[in-house]
């Protein structure tokens, strides 16, 4: 379980060395890490504080709250303790003997108003946009990440598991993702999902069954759901699961801090035919693109294959959302949040890289009706791709109660 | 249940009418918000859009996604469809004639990215922050929205006796708060909780048992628990509920947007008596600051009472945490965010006001220990104050299993 949980002090050393060839390239003398998942990637802990990390040589980690508890989690030999973020300009000059003369910062997650308290404070030459750099490292995970994203994947297996031995008719959507997030947490699911950008909000309860299925509405997602109300309009609803209708589950779970991202399909009863031959279309789009995953091969291309093959199969008009409604992405990476990059996007040039986790998620609407579809979450390998999902690729088909 | 809800078009006018009238005090000739919670106060809708406002006249909701949502949630009477942001300036130029001199933007949440390229675009002569207004204007509820957290109040309530029920030696903190977070769900509960500033993670499993109760940690709170590893080190963690030892829950939901906050001690068997001892003190606190509540009281001499009323009683060390550990506040707003202004916080020379929903939350940390305490949810009245939380306030003593 998480108590025993401790990030190696050679993946540390990894991430900082490749983090820190970036920033000689590229002319930045200084960063400073405030994003608590940032943080925590580049320094073994998420207590409350800043990192920073010079060009050269050892990073310094100040820590607000709580020293003993970051001591005893992070592996990195700078450790302090601040009271105030005003210690820090002190404290940098201190360590490093001046101050950076070009710093980055994490301009695409610090808010206004605190990236003008900071830059005052710190009164550096020029402030750049560290974050590229930063979701640049990140985007390839080692060794001991992919076994911390099988670990979370072993544990989604057992929850999909989970899923079809309790689910049942008469069960609100809402109701049934508290009992699965529930039977989640008792195998360590740590239960907050973690995304970056200020506008997404990540949960776990994307349950869509029947017409719910059908709703287009906020995300930026083939289909939104009914969501509990107009204060939070996406994911499950009050709407009761029923017999014989199209059920997507689309579950994510986090396990020490590395997330799992999947989408099965259910039927309590039977699934309608034509959702079925959806569903199997799916799987068909889902397995063409797998088949073009290698390295140095163009993100877009992947999204551009599974349109071609969509179209191939019949569903041009459903594949990834109503017409007029469609999203231009098929995945993203997944780790330390559930979404990162890259984005398997349309017209994205950058290729594919040993080491990258993605979500590939081809899904298709049929409007006001259902939703139908897959996700799973592989690895990019040095000669093709490895699956790091354990969920059997069926329909899950489930007796009523 | 959420899918009747709707937002009354009269609330929607106060909300705005006093936001105007701010806004032509200030000088801010039209406001621009992006943030979610933002603009469903003030729209009615969380879909994807923007919401200008201007300092006279109707606002204009525009829509990226979902139109037909947003038109069915929404009161207001200008609402269009946009496919991109940058169709933001010449809509409100052909709206309002012109476009405004000063523009206030939501500067305390937008990322410093973002907020460049929004400006860039709209190439205002002035760009100020707008947040304050936008959160002075929410920090006082309407009678309809105190109904809102009535009835957040009575599914938390309702939760809290579950808790009492399903409470029992050998499930794990975490475990637990699945099993409850489950519960509220059935009865409404919306799961996602939402808090503003981009370092604070908004949970709904702060269960704190014996010894994680006396951990101190990343949180701007008297104890911060174990969690679930190093990367979520804070709430529930993997310890098995025990026996005769105190049990914090402090327990966070949300029913149509509306937050409910409240902490309640628990135990299995019995209470230790140095622990019930504090249990009562906490509450001896939160109603010696009760009696203190009335508008126009400075908020800073809540906190000076609560302090006072700890030392009187023999609890100076634990309060608000161990000697050097000390939070300096002792509750906060709450609405459609689970922490709003104003803050109950030390020095604070602003005043109490009618309208004003405030959870209270007298806590103590026995450090190694265990924690002790109570959180309550009032409202301000023109005479004094109302319990808005229904749940009592005594200390739950459950069977053991």
């Amino acid at each position: 379980m998480g108590r025993d949980f401790q990030v190696p002090a050679d993946e540390i050393r990894w991430r900082q060395n490749r983090l820190q060839k970036q920033m000689q390239e590229k002319g930045i003398a200084g960063l400073l890490i405030v994003q608590r998942v940032d943080l925590f990637y580049f320094s073994g802990t998420s207590q409350s504080g800043f990192l920073y990390v010079p060009a050269e040589g050892q990073p310094l980690l100040m820590i607000k709250k709580y020293l003993p508890r970051a001591r005893k989690e992070s592996s990195l030999e700078n450790i302090v303790g601040i009271h105030s973020i005003k210690s820090i300009p002190a404290l940098i000059a201190d360590t490093y003997g001046t101050m950076p003369d070009v710093l980055g910062l994490e301009l695409d997650v610090l808010p206004v108003n605190y990236f003008y308290k900071l830059r005052n404070l710190l009164g550096v030459r020029e402030v750049v946009d560290g974050s590229p750099l930063i979701l640049g490292t990140r985007m390839i995970k080692s060794a001991w990440e992919v076994e911390q994203m099988r670990r979370a994947a072993a544990m989604s297996y057992q929850t999909f598991e989970y899923m079809a031995g309790a689910i049942r008719t008469g069960l609100s959507e809402i109701e049934f993702t508290g009992m699965y997030e529930a039977f989640a947490r008792k195998q360590g699911h740590g239960a907050m999902l973690r995304v970056r950008d200020f506008l997404t909000e990540g949960y776990a309860w994307h349950l869509l069954s029947g017409w719910s299925g059908g709703m287009v509405g906020v995300l930026d997602s083939p289909a939104s759901g009914e969501g509990t109300s107009a204060a939070f309009p996406c994911g499950a609803g009050h709407k009761l699961l029923a017999a014989d209708e199209p059920i997507m589950i689309d579950f994510s779970c986090v396990l020490n801090g590395y997330h799992m991202d999947e989408t099965r399909m259910f039927a309590i009863g039977s699934m309608p035919e034509r959702a079925m031959q959806a569903c199997q279309a799916a799987v068909a789009i889902h397995d063409a693109v797998l088949d073009h995953v290698k390295p140095g091969v163009a993100i877009g291309e992947l999204f551009d294959v599974s349109v071609a093959k969509a179209a191939a199969l019949g569903y041009a008009d459903q594949y990834l959302g109503p017409p007029g409604n469609k999203v231009t992405f098929i995945g993203h990476g997944v780790g330390l949040e559930l979404v990162e990059a890259p984005i398997i996007a349309k017209d994205r040039k950058d290729v594919l890289k040993p080491g990258m986790t993605l979500a590939l998620e081809p899904k298709m609407v049929f409007e006001n009706e259902f939703s139908a579809g897959i996700e799973d979450v592989f690895l990019v390998t040095e000669t093709g791709y490895e699956m790091v999902s354990q969920v059997p690729g069926k329909v899950f088909v489930c007796h009523p109660s």
